[in-house]
């Protein structure tokens, strides 16, 4: 199966029926796949961040419980046995990192659809033969559907970016992140392939780094103007009106508009306001979470301390020294000029704009 | 000759005559001096950040300026040749960092003093003769005092952090950078030992590290309670009400009360305000540039971009990345809720407070 448009570097991709996972922990010095056709594999490469990025996180675990459903199906004597397992396996899969929304949304799909797929077959043998082929193509289409997303979305966003503008952006919101074309990068591109002349400033992201390492080598890839910086020089830029606009991803977002995304957009939020800048969140909408009314329900995951005490194994402070690693942070909705999705550019009020824009989405689901 | 008072690890001291730097460049792995005796060898120790923190660099330049005077007293001929030399000298060590008003202060101190030797010693000879011993014993009296300015302030300062308060601080602003007891450090320590139970959040504070390095060294040596957080972690830290108090040193604060500091601070100013926290400065009155008006006039050291590239040699990022590397940033005096001196704590309106406190010390001098 090929993808039926251009796009950046994909995250994940099959390759003689093995899921091969580009390894993001090594990029920009290498270019290395991580097989993750087993479950376990699949587990322990968004736990350590193979693939991160919270839509690429979702096209991984949806492969990932296609390929485990094709062999419990195998396995499974019933329609009873197999659900009861492949339920247990959506657990275990959904708890691998808490506050991406589209790791359960992704999961819930292809829950969702083996159950069609049992529904549509005669008998429960039928079924049990074909679920697990079909959920493959179906985690296929779930993948192609992401890349038509971020180009929509893209091209919204495109919009707000001024000729020559400079943007600021955090982490990585890219191809790898958003599994195709990209989000808040998607945007970017887009534009910069408008000929606008974008210009961006990348943030280092720490503690690991991602805008170092992921979004520098995306741009460079693309040939787009990069410059990076640390994370705490952004309120100095915007000071010195080298900024014109700051674009970020999303991890999960609340059906009043709250955001959470990687630790450090919180405070581009807080210092775009201070300085009067438009501050801008892209995301799919697979990434709205309908069950949370605001930003205070999402769980916030806190990773191991040594990523800030030892990132390389050896210790870069005083020896004992504790961290407080969180790695997400919420961004109020007050604080975000606009949400760009595939379903346009929602603005405040959020409660109104996110809900009529979901409402489309399940009208065609 | 040795200090009065009991003060943390010195980052400059004398022994057989030598001038000795801590090389704060590999704390806290290991604690190694460098030999600044020679002129060359301070200004690059200087450039460097051998020796680093305004009034660090204060004591370290005075000492430097006043070994070369006693250098060229030797060599020169008359009082004219003597001046003339000791002139270029410090232009030299003056160039050597451009933000940090600390530097030029102590030159100009140890320039005034070797004049005013001049004045009252009988003869131009014995004037050359004496001017180097006495010199040094002055570079020595400008260590002194730094120790009890800093003892001073910190009394004040730590009036205003709480019984079992939560304090972010940005770099290293302790015995270190302060030469002996420390500023925003100092506040930290003084506080510690009145039994507050003060409690330290520290800034990585990229690109250098000093937070992670200098920082969190010395607060696990006074054994108060320290956790190290990434620079982007502010405004989450503060949302969750997790701070109390902010609280930094400055590199060189204007008339107007606009301070220039480690970059980053900036952020935690606007952060602060957000939140309606506080947010104090710590610094002697050496660091006050009476010859400016507002911070615009505060030149912005812009380093090597290396220092984020590739900060141990080896690139962090794509190859032929580029980075922007501002050393500082300026906080303007409207963000700051006070700046905690020798004199006291000084509130706004700042171009009052400030020109109050400036003139006890003309009164002294």
């Amino acid at each position: 199966m090929k993808l039926d448009i251009g796009v950046g570097t994909m995250p994940v991709k099959i390759e003689n029926d093995r899921v091969m996972l580009i390894d993001q922990r090594f990029l920009p010095e290498k270019t290395e796949y991580f097989d993750a056709t087993e479950f376990d594999a699949m587990c322990e490469a968004i736990r350590v961040m193979v693939v991160r990025g919270a839509p690429s996180i979702g096209v991984a675990a949806a492969y990932g419980l296609a390929y485990e459903a094709d062999r419990l199906a195998r396995v499974s004597k019933s329609r009873d046995e197999f659900f009861k397992r492949l339920s247990e396996s959506r657990n275990v899969l959904d708890a691998t990192r808490p506050t991406a929304v589209n790791l359960i949304w992704a999961t819930e799909q292809i829950y969702k659809m083996s159950r069609r797929i049992f529904e549509q077959e005669g008998t429960e043998d039928a079924a049990l033969k074909s679920v697990g082929e079909k959920l493959k193509k179906f985690a296929f289409d779930i993948m192609q559907e992401h890349v038509r997303v971020n180009k929509t979305l893209s091209d919204f966003g495109a919009q707000v970016i001024e000729k020559n503008a400079n943007v600021l952006t955090h982490c990585n919101a890219g191809s790898l992140a958003a599994c195709g074309w990209g989000t808040a990068l998607g945007v970017i591109r887009s534009s910069h392939l408008n000929g606008s002349g974008v210009k961006v400033f990348v943030d280092e992201t720490r503690p690991r780094n991602q805008g170092a390492k992921l979004t520098m080598w995306e741009l460079s890839q693309d040939g787009i103007p990069a410059t990076l910086v640390c994370d705490s020089m952004s309120g100095h830029l915007m000071s010195e009106r080298k900024v014109d606009v700051i674009i970020t991803g999303a991890d999960r977002i609340a059906r009043n508009g709250d955001t959470a995304n990687k630790i450090g957009t919180y405070n581009l939020a807080v210092l775009a306001q201070f300085h009067g800048l438009p501050f801008y969140i892209a995301a799919p909408l697979s990434t709205f979470d309908p069950e949370l009314e605001s930003g205070e329900g999402i769980p916030i995951e806190h990773r191991d301390e040594r990523e800030i005490t030892a990132p390389d194994g050896a210790c870069v402070t005083v020896s004992g020294a504790r961290a407080y690693n969180p790695a997400f942070d919420v961004t109020p909705a007050k604080l975000i000029t606009g949400i760009i999705t595939e379903a346009g550019i929602l603005r405040p009020d959020y409660r109104d704009s996110i809900t009529r824009a979901l409402s489309t989405l399940e009208k065609k689901s």
